[in-house]
């Protein structure tokens, strides 16, 4: 059994092209040998956003803090606290801030093979 | 894409031996057509707690609210919101509610395999 405090996790800037003021708290992954999937906390500063993108292999989102601007193909639409999104594998997606004064955080769990 | 409000979903009594005073909320999960694993969120009420007991899959627990005691074969860890926890499979574990006033809620993930 393994407990973690989210804030002790270290905030590593996420690297990839398109994203920006973006970083990733793994908090199960490969590392703590999760069998099935892994369980990141990402945080996304006031203007900043991940890239606009598809790949294959699905998201469960819950937003844990602040404003989410979900962008699809055909437009975007805002979520907040008490929301949770699943994106299915091969669509497009972006989360950008939607606030002008507070970070945005939530939770994004994948396959744990689409976790490095 | 789906996108739903958490207090929108059904929150149904957990009737397993051993449950008390618990209910869930499947988020996503095989009626979503979730591919990989599934995402809940269990509210536990004052006094309440889930069955000690054990299985052959994994948890990932994030706290949303209030206090929960994690029970384990050797003794209980107390956690609360900013925590989150990895059970492995075949770990004996149980949540009881903390506090004597608040309702706890936990997310709980799972392999969509073992979400009925």
């Amino acid at each position: 059994m393994i407990v973690k405090k989210i804030v002790e996790v270290d905030a590593v800037p996420v690297q990839m092209e398109g994203a920006k003021d973006v970083s990733v708290r793994v908090l199960f992954g490969p590392k703590d040998a999760a069998p099935t999937f892994a369980l990141r906390q990402f945080e996304i500063a006031v203007g900043g956003h991940t890239p606009f993108h598809e790949h294959p292999f699905e998201h469960e989102v819950v937003v844990m803090a602040g404003e989410i601007n979900l962008v699809k193909e055909d437009g975007k639409i805002p979520i907040t606290v008490g929301e949770v999104v699943l994106i299915p594998a091969n669509e497009k997606h972006q989360f950008q801030n939607g606030s002008s004064t507070e970070t945005a955080k939530m939770l994004c769990i994948v396959p744990v093979e689409y976790q490095k």
